[in-house]
């Protein structure tokens, strides 16, 4: 919005002499007298800006330039719909929309409402130092489309019969309920236009390049968006293969990427196989909804924490499910120990849980899945790229050195039954992925819809999202450092009584405690110190835990770090959030401020991360590192056209990749006998 | 694999020698005293393999490598389990593999009618012409793996408890079965690597760079995959906004190109609004599964052919679900009939079916919704880019001249409530969508899990198929081109006795009419013609309707259609596969050789087709208005970061575009009163 207010200031000389404070409270507030159409409220800065020479004419001339019928037609929806019927000589007869607009008493009333509501939602914050003529305009607008969606949400009007039989349902009305009640308890999306810049990241720009802003919240939490190698990948293979797939797995959109992708899925995760999806929402929904479906009378025992993906797999499977408490082997013991051993049991659970940061007891699952004839499946989404020597996730970080040492059988993450992960995280793409055995691969590719009806990733996709995962395989630099800044923001949080929900990961929840209060929080970072950290309100976290979300990267260096700090300072302070000694007076909450706290021991630990090295030495270890992964990418990358030697890795590169992979594997079995 | 082909002959006598047919009988036969261990049955070539000094000496090295501890943890799966139980002392305790392996005869038994099924299936077509070295790894490799897996599907071996209580479930045993169902019904499938290349496209290559081949069956039906444009726009994204989005539309991975993307979509079909998916199958899923869920007592009326995203969903909805046979509009009504008036329904149809071609009756089901109150949800995923004078599909193409007149009201296309289509298909990319009016936009932008709780697409790939959304909106030789191929290549095999299946559409399905023989001429086709058309077998289509699906691109051009020609009258001569007289002579089948066709009048007409020209000038008139478009591009690619003014697009750019673009068509109503 800078550049519009940069132009309207240089024509306009009431915004020249009027304060963006000024502007916002014209904006929100109204006479008594002033209104619109149909007895609609109108601000102060509407009324103003319909005295405007400019404003004034420039509505004017549109006015004149759009008939009423064009406008009652392409709005559609159910007026549209009455209208046509009427055309076809229907029985029922739907008043045109402008008899609805200046009729309706009940219709004023609701509108009201609405703006009440988008009010203090602050939806209005997008007009906030916009000259006049803009903020009117959007402003004429917003009430008018209130308005209209009001007029249309009528159902007694808009949807009975003439003839007075049963009305018809009014579908615009039930999506405006839906929405209405979505504004009122809080819970309705405000997206912020967020450009994140490669080259400059955590930088980003807003709606236009000049509205630079720093992004704490992002989920590419390593910065492999905008990592060299991966986007010399991403050039090469547009290049070379094109844009898209052009079809399915099955129908001419399988190919050399993702053969190559899901052989370093399984390789990365030291499993049989790996199937890649469109999203790891899609990969956690396909899987346990066919999983769930298939195995006779399954029983999913769920973490009540568990991802939406993960609980809409679970309901779509009709396979019975019981949620036990977030982490808590007693709970989940006693449900395995309720069910019949030849019953199957799915354990769905999380390493990293993303909204809190907390982590799952992994090996103590294994232990539980082990007893009662379970399997267990992983969601290590917020985990892969971040933890372990290969960047595996949790379960491959519980045996590190067994890891380091290429001694993967036998460790917790060989346990896990199917792991699943995410590209578009740590890994700066996008797409989702399963990883376990051959034959459970094999099955989800050969019998879920959600995989077999859709088309393949693109190339270039598949092909950067395998060059991050080879270089996190190869070089810990970057995980290593985010978990370093984490540890400087949580320290440099708590010394300041800025209240962090403990955890062990790389996840900052800062408690806000109240929804209104964690949007204002957001938006004031955003707009006084050009920040942008996201407000978590419900239904993603429970009412009353609302809190903002900070996600370090390795961009995040001391500079921005101080910036952020100072920044929830000033935050904390003008909007009166409570402090971590606040929470405490009352007992705590969330974990916070309570008595006595247990400080959680950090997944990484001081060694993992170097810390015994002196900073100057970490640096270069960093740096030497860094080089070496460099060379090694860069040598795959001019390798990557080079024909492959008569290797096992050829073979597995043909079309029946799945099996063949197994067969691999299988083959020494053979040979031992010989 | 001609690679592989080609150094073993260079090193290997015994190769140099030996023909490919040859070979390939060495492989599929066996000795009756060959056995490998556990008695399975070795080939004639793995026999010869073993005598060979390299392989046999690799095979030793390996084995040698290779102890049986290893081996027995690694394949994991239900084996492994047992092995860990023991390690943990549980009471219960599974014989080790090597035990299994040597002991069972059942095993054996399993695993050659698993083997059996393979070669039925044509799995052992990957050994085609490898030298025997790599033959013979490959067998081995195969039948070791069958025998493990046959191995660890025992599950009265492997999950009985040692003291005799029930047996725990055998996951992995499971899945197997699941897999050998599939393979028994020749349901499973087998995916063709096809790496097609955007400077040569049809052209691609297979596992290899030298295997080149050409693709007749792509859903890249215009060739927007290597379109300059929109390669151009994604190199220059990749650059500026880097790999991935970083976040979820609502967690920072909501931007520009999103809602630029969006606003495309919307004013590509007239509508209000649109929402961007990962993919056409999560838009159908999410949408059609919260709308049947929150509509209350919603029921569903399904085309019996509708694509298996809507099937699940519908089911994933819980509404009430009304099949409605394909395209038949008194069954329809009839359903429609039987419900009350008040009660929402949903009339969820496809406009092009893609695996027929058939188009759905789009006029007369809006006539139908009208009447009985029902809203129309029309996926138009084969249709969009391909039909209509902007590309917006066969909804548009309905009212051609409207459309091209600027005046989309009262259009068909305009009455359809919800319209779906893919980013994946004729506009080159991946992503699906939704278009319609702003409530219902925000409705379920606002309530569906599938839309919140997943990462973004990336920058990269909505820019990309934002430019092509214009580029054909801008260009419609590409489309013309393509329908006139289709044209050529139908009436070619129709004069050729080649059996399509009729249809209006740009879709040539191919009769072949048994599982078995659709896999051979699809198989045929690529090894024998290098043309990739893949084989369409039950589920997708129903049995005894198999066929071959053919998509022509622009870029078929004569030299092509040719070479497809004469490939296809081959493989219909050699595999003796029904001509459409022999159809006739039966009395028809699925619209083929049936008594008086009425042949279906071409969505296309002559004239819009431009036919009344003569090849030359229309050649002409194609250039000139590629040559204009391209210039139309140019400039939008130069322009792009260009501020705008002080419009209404400018405002719409703001984070709460949704409600902006719901004011933006109100404003006019509020201008008009003033």
């Amino acid at each position: 919005m800078e550049t519009l207010l940069r132009q309207s200031r240089a024509v306009c000389p009431f915004l020249k002499k009027t304060s963006a404070s000024t502007l916002r409270a014209l904006s929100t507030s109204s006479s008594s007298h002033a209104s619109g159409i149909a007895g609609g409220k109108m601000s102060n800065l509407q009324i103003l800006a319909r005295r405007c020479p400019i404003m004034g004419k420039a509505m004017a001339v549109q006015s004149a330039r759009n008939g009423l019928n064009s406008v009652s037609s392409r709005i559609g929806g159910v007026s549209a719909g009455g209208v046509k019927s009427v055309t076809q000589g229907r029985s029922y007869v739907v008043p045109t929309r402008a008899a609805n607009l200046q009729n309706s008493r009940k219709m004023e009333a609701m509108a009201s409402s609405f703006e009440d509501v988008h009010m203090k939602a602050g939806v209005f914050d997008t007009t906030k130092g916009i000259c006049p003529h803009g903020a009117a305009a959007m402003k004429a607008a917003k009430a008018a489309a209130d308005l209209a969606a009001a007029a249309e949400h009528k159902p007694t009007v808009l949807s009975k019969t003439a003839d007075g039989t049963k009305a018809k349902f009014d579908y615009e009305g039930f999506y405006y309920n839906e929405l209405d009640k979505k504004h009122k308890d809080k819970s309705y999306r405000y997206f912020n236009n967020i450009n994140r810049l490669a080259k400059e990241f955590p930088r980003a720009h807003m709606a236009t390049p000049e509205e630079k802003v720093t992004v704490w919240c992002s989920n590419d939490y390593l910065g492999m968006g905008k990592n060299k190698h991966v986007l010399q990948t991403m050039h090469k293979t547009l290049d070379t293969y094109g844009a898209g797939a052009g079809g399915t797995r099955n129908i001419s959109g399988h190919n050399q990427h993702a053969v190559g992708l899901e052989q370093t899925l399984a390789k990365l995760h030291s499993k049989q196989a790996a199937l890649v999806f469109s999203s790891c929402y899609v990969a956690n929904d396909a899987t346990l909804a066919t999983l769930g479906s298939k195995l006779p009378n399954c029983v999913i025992l769920s973490d009540s924490m568990n991802h939406a993906s993960m609980i809409q797999g679970i309901r779509h499977s009709g396979a019975k499910k019981m949620v036990f408490k977030h982490n808590d082997l007693v709970d989940l013991e006693m449900k395995l120990a309720s069910l019949p051993p030849e019953v199957p049991k799915i354990i769905a659970f999380e390493s990293v849980y993303s909204m809190c940061g907390s982590v799952g007891p992994i090996k103590e699952i294994c232990d539980l899945a082990d007893k009662y004839g379970a399997i267990t499946f992983l969601d290590e989404v917020h985990a892969v790229g971040m933890y372990g020597p290969a960047g595996a996730g949790v379960a491959e970080h519980l045996d590190f050195e067994a890891h380091l040492a290429g001694k993967p059988r036998g460790t917790i993450m060989d346990r896990i039954d199917i792991i699943t992960g995410t590209l578009g995280k740590a890994y700066g793409c996008v797409g989702g992925y399963i990883a376990g055995s051959s034959l459970l691969v094999d099955a989800i590719r050969s019998l879920a819809p959600g995989f077999i009806f859709t088309t393949s990733l693109p190339p270039a996709v598949m092909a950067g999202a395998k060059t991050a995962i080879e270089y996190q395989m190869t070089y810990s630099g970057d995980r290593r450092m985010q978990q370093i800044h984490t540890r400087q923001v949580k320290e440099e949080l708590d010394s300041r009584d800025i209240p962090v929900i403990p955890n062990p990961s790389h996840i900052i929840p800062l408690l806000v405690g109240n929804a209104e209060l964690a949007k204002k929080a957001s938006d004031r970072l955003l707009d006084v110190h050009g920040i942008y950290v996201q407000a978590i309100n419900y239904p993603t976290v429970p009412v009353g835990q609302e809190r903002l979300r900070i996600t370090p990267t390795p961009g995040h260096t001391a500079h921005f770090q101080e910036h952020l700090l100072e920044a929830l300072e000033d935050v904390w302070t003008t909007l009166a959030i409570p402090r971590t000694s606040d929470w405490a007076a009352k007992g705590g909450h969330v974990g916070v401020g309570v008595p006595n706290p247990e400080k959680p021991d950090s997944i990484w630990t001081d060694e993992q991360l170097g810390l015994q090295e002196t900073e100057k030495d970490l640096a270069q270890i960093n740096m030497e590192e860094k080089a070496l992964a460099d060379m090694i990418m860069e040598n795959i990358a001019a390798n990557q056209n080079i024909e492959k030697e008569l290797s096992a890795d050829a073979m597995m590169q043909t079309g029946v990749h799945i099996a063949a992979a197994a067969s691999f594997e299988a083959a020494k079995a053979v040979e031992i006998s010989a």
